[in-house]
């Protein structure tokens, strides 16, 4: 392992500047510790703290996704992953990151001057400059809802869209339904591309066509039905699935106004059964993710790696859960 | 959970019966105890002995698959699994199975009757009577290899075979290679499907095109080499891929046999890195599956179905191990 006198050669600089900056004195400039911490990780320099072995700290890092409340999607996410950790001694912490985080410092850097052995790391979307030093990291790190190729620091962690897909139109199509629609969450995340892709194995796994017009993307949240439903209505869906629970929830309220009941003339199916949605009117038929038993494989996930068993990918079945709001195909 | 007498009354015999049928009397043909054992799998009945927390028990079966000596691809496998599930106190049986026990009993009751928790399954083939039996099994399994919809009780650990494509794909364009065969197993099985498509994948993402003359499929042994290397050479291959370390040994000495020198004048890449692939004559240059950690992770599949957590799939990333046995394109 490299020494403080290894990163100092190469800096150039004295030992003492190099402890400064890996300790984060208040006498060096911030851009020099900075650099400091960086060649400390690139060097795989680990602080004494790390070394340390009472000093067992995972990070679970949150983006875009609610946790706090129950009824947040992330809530038993990260609930799961702690019972887990906890077993096994870990210390948690939950931090939310963000765009200006993700701008100041390198992922790697992060972790390091933090102490933290490896991360959960939830919501993170394509475009985040941390996703793409994801296929670089040497930090043991499990992400949700993320593939990254060949890096055997990181696994992916998620439900198998393919499967749920696959059950939601099976029923849909025992119903009666053929002209399916599927109004689907922001493009840019690796999961709204895989349920795309769900969607459309699914339609040819039982015949159906494929047809632009009943398919749209919103963000993931309800207000994203008015601009997509009327279309979809006009084009002749009689069943609208939909890329979360808060889009079905907006998709409801829109059949409403526009006078068509749920489900005797659109059904109506969510992903991934929040608490919101067994409370909806109609109750709501969805895909179900088990969060607690995912965020209990992100821990496992993550243990693997911080083992160097280099797991790529865990996924979890994901359930039909059938409500009210899904019916016979009108004629 | 269904008693004695339940299973009685479904059977129209006397409870006597029922349990003579469960302990295996003399006194009772055998028909009939395949009847009343059959019964009470359906019916969701446990002996007492099950029920007995410390009778712990897992199997591993196999089937198609060495394990005994250290050489065999199989006994890591049983290794990493055994090491994982003794930590947890569990008694482990590695049962060889074969075509006529799957035909003499079915999946649930030849567990039931052992006493088993649940199965860690290696080699079946898609054809396997057990195998159909997948689709709808009540006892937690971890199956190597093979994938089964829908059924909650049931995981599947491999490796992930695009990957390894992928990366031996890439280190052969990028040695000039373009005419790249693949020398693929036996077809009844997923896995070999799995890594036929992910070499068509690797090709397409590396912009070569597929022929139909560079790719077959023998059994994995090498003794299928001499049936395909000819042809393969003949229709322009440079490099080879092969199913696994076995058929790779094969086409070396096919291709010396012929006059080919590896790696100067062909290519030959094998998949797994069982210990023979390093004593290859040039040692052989693989994608190397991790098997003591594919145990490792068999067993965490198991216990996490055992727990109700349903587990789809598990996988793992190959490494690709660079020897001898690949050289530049011959121009």
């Amino acid at each position: 392992m490299a020494t403080i006198k290894d990163i100092a050669n190469r800096l150039g600089v004295a030992v003492s500047t190099v402890s400064k900056g890996l300790n984060g004195a208040p006498d060096i400039s911030e851009d020099l510790r900075q650099l400091v911490l960086d060649t400390a990780v690139e060097m795989g320099y680990k602080t004494k703290r790390m070394r340390k072995e009472e000093l067992k700290k995972l990070a679970i890092l949150v983006e875009n996704m609610e946790y706090l409340k129950e009824d947040d999607f992330g809530y038993d996410l990260v609930l799961g992953f702690e019972q887990m950790a906890y077993r096994d001694k870990w210390d948690v912490e939950v931090v939310p990151i963000n765009a200006r985080v993700q701008a100041k410092e390198r992922y790697d850097t992060y972790m390091l001057r933090h102490g933290y052995s490896g991360a959960f790391v939830m919501g993170m979307a394509l475009m985040d400059k941390w996703m793409d030093e994801m296929n670089r990291t040497t930090i043991p790190t499990a992400l949700l809802d993320n593939y990254v190729k060949m890096n055997t620091n990181v696994g992916y962690v998620g439900t198998d869209s393919y499967e749920g897909m696959s059950i939601a139109v099976a029923k849909l199509v025992e119903l009666g339904h053929s002209k399916i629609a599927f109004l689907n969450g922001s493009p840019n995340s690796m999961i709204t591309n895989q349920r795309d892709e769900a969607y459309k194995a699914a339609l040819i796994e039982h015949g159906l066509e494929f047809d632009e017009k009943l398919v749209a993307h919103g963000y993931y949240v309800a207000e994203s039905a008015p601009y997509y439903v009327p279309g979809m209505i006009s084009a002749g869906a009689t069943a609208i699935l939909c890329g979360n629970d808060l889009i079905a929830s907006g998709v409801i309220d829109e059949c409403k106004k526009r006078g068509f009941k749920v489900p005797q003339d659109i059904s109506v199916v969510g992903f991934d059964d929040i608490p919101l949605a067994s409370q909806l009117k109609p109750a709501l038929t969805t895909i179900r993710q088990e969060r607690l038993e995912l965020g209990r494989l992100a821990f496992f996930t993550l243990d693997s790696l911080m083992h160097k068993i280099p797991v790529s990918r865990t996924m979890l079945r994901p359930e039909f859960v059938e409500r009210k709001s899904i019916g016979k195909a009108k004629k």
